[in-house]
């Protein structure tokens, strides 16, 4: 209903995409990487950094179509994951969430006073190392039938727990930026909500199973189980999105709920002719955000190659919070390496209130995406 | 990875859309209406006619899905129709194009000018009655599972046809209006791309079946089915709309070639469940682009009622060339009424060019909108 023209271009943008993503993906796995190292390099090819056929934020349809492929990535784990099994691990993940944060954001402080910058700046880089993005992680574990061993289980409740305080930090700086000193009530809001929200979803998951069971059979009139299930995913994400939490957190929350239930199988058979072809786009995306040559800028490849070295070895030494459980402890380190969204998130912050220049927004975002992309060929070997 | 709240206000959008059009589209087949009356009528409410939480071409994010889901709806039809017995429907397929085009067209041409509108937005007026839009109709034959019966051929062969005439008149004003003159090549192009389209498209279904047998065979590795699937249809959508022939054209010719291999089954199987989630949307968003009051503006109301009459009879009429066939003359000409895209794209071009007033535009599109929503309740007992 808009304009015809504008409509072939879409098309033909959401062809190139998907048919590049799927030509890659199988590539790399006849190469004998994962599919999604192929799907981000397509996305790094038809990008700036090559093509410029994409470009980072051009198209808002395309920008959300990918979020909603992570939003049901990140929901296929949920119904594939079980609630008492992730509560099971959940010392493990509490300390590697809480090593992942405290290695990266001290290294990353540390390393940037040293550097020159300013206090609030050194604050700020340290946060963008923080925060987890499960996706790609995910997505190796998911390639390989491995999302219930148990690297997978501690992986995922450390990085709900690593969104959390990546959050609280955030705010933090927020705070500190907009009114010079540290807001406690606000730091206390996040922090309730968030806890509110994931307990209340664990909670529902265990407790009112049948009745959701229930709901869920009821509304599972003709042609309508898909929507359904897919609408629990969207209302989860939204809610977890206006709390201030990731929308993935909220997806991954209402994908537990769901496998708890009689349907589960059912879920997970009609969702993913849907998945496969969202998710794809999310990964394209990823690349497309990733131009090569800046780092090549002066000054830039070095700081680069630092913070990536901090962005590396601090989640690394998180996996030496893998006590009380049969997890290895290199893949829990190497599983936690990528920032995604919620170091996107940051590093676009400190771009637009000024903290951090061109220069110091591309490395973060440099870092980001080679954080990303070094851990499928790394991770892939210890998944097997 | 765009702001964290626009996300957050999409994704609650796509929420309450999906929500409303499956509880409103479940209410309807409780009263025994089809259930895409209910998701037009879920659109009108969201609108502005009524809470104006979504606003027509408000968001290209959900413009652009809704037309994913009327492609997608008409690659389906085109996978549950078969060339050979839309080609034995061909001579009524015609005859219903042709007075169906010609009727509506005469009649709001001659009704425009007695009214004392100009020779050229007489014409325009008239243009805009002519081209069917099918996604309404076959969406009630789909609900009934009755793509197969003889109207359904009948008119989807005339809607084509319907299709590429609308296109040579919308060029021939297009023309007139820039040039002052007729632009014979102009015409020319036109009809030999669309004929070449089609033909090339159903020699291909009827010809080269094997080796695109092999093709999809080839690609069918690990989850990549459904994907390979839709990008055919998005490649013959892409071409369609390059054309200038209605994107749906494209789709439903690739759904028609697919139909042709063995995969048919499978390929029906696996993107219905992204079709019940896309297709929807596409008829939200038509209800959503009907604002009902702009009906009750003085003088707009008497336009509406004549256009309206005009719009039913002419293609009523187009029912009379049901020859050849078994199929009912009612259902078909009934079938016809419908104007969607098509007539959208003539009644926004009379508007940017200055053709039609706000006023005639509104009557344009309301009557556009109304052809839609009173076909549902009116077919569905014939195709019973």
């Amino acid at each position: 209903m808009s304009g015809a023209e504008e409509i072939g271009v879409l098309i033909l943008k959401l062809f190139v995409i998907l048919a590049s993503a799927k030509f890659a993906g199988v590539l790399a796995e006849k190469l004998k990487q994962p599919a999604v190292l192929g799907e981000i390099l397509a996305g790094v090819i038809l990008g700036p950094s090559i093509f410029g056929f994409i470009q980072p934020g051009g198209e808002a349809v395309l920008t959300f179509l990918a979020e909603i492929g992570v939003i049901l990535l990140l929901f296929e784990v949920g119904l594939e994951s079980n609630i008492h099994q992730l509560l099971k691990s959940g010392l493990a993940s509490l300390l590697v969430a809480t090593i992942g944060v405290a290695v990266p954001f001290g290294l990353g402080y540390y390393y940037s006073i040293a550097a020159g910058f300013s206090n609030l700046v050194a604050i700020f880089i340290g946060a963008t190392l923080t925060a987890t993005s499960v996706g790609v992680t995910m997505r190796v574990f998911s390639d390989l039938n491995k999302v219930q061993s148990e690297e997978a289980k501690v992986i995922l409740g450390a990085a709900v727990i690593d969104d959390v305080i990546g959050l609280i930090i955030l705010s933090v700086l927020v705070g500190i930026v907009e009114t010079g000193t540290v807001s406690m009530p606000g730091i206390g809001k996040i922090l309730l909500y968030s806890v509110v929200f994931l307990v209340a979803s664990i909670a529902i998951g265990i407790r009112f199973t049948p009745f959701i069971f229930r709901i869920v059979h009821a509304l599972n009139i003709r042609r309508t189980f898909v929507i359904s299930a897919f609408l629990f995913a969207l209302a989860l994400a939204f809610v977890a999105n206006k709390i201030g939490l990731a929308t993935i957190v909220g997806a991954f929350a209402a994908g537990l709920i769901l496998e708890q239930t009689q349907h589960k199988e059912h879920i997970i058979e009609r969702i993913k002719p849907v998945s496969n072809l969202f998710v794809p786009l999310f990964f394209v995306m990823a690349g497309v955000y990733l131009n090569v040559w800046s780092m090549f800028e002066p000054g830039i490849f070095h700081l680069v190659l630092v913070i990536l070295g901090i962005a590396v070895v601090g989640k690394m030494a998180s996996g030496l919070g893998c006590v009380r459980t049969k997890a290895r402890r290199y893949a829990v380190g190497l599983g936690m390496i990528p920032r995604g969204e919620v170091g996107l998130i940051f590093a676009s912050y400190g771009l637009t209130t000024g903290l951090a220049t061109e220069a110091l927004y591309s490395a973060l975002v440099i870092v980001i995406m080679l954080s990303t992309l070094i851990v499928p060929p790394l991770l892939k070997p210890f998944v097997k």
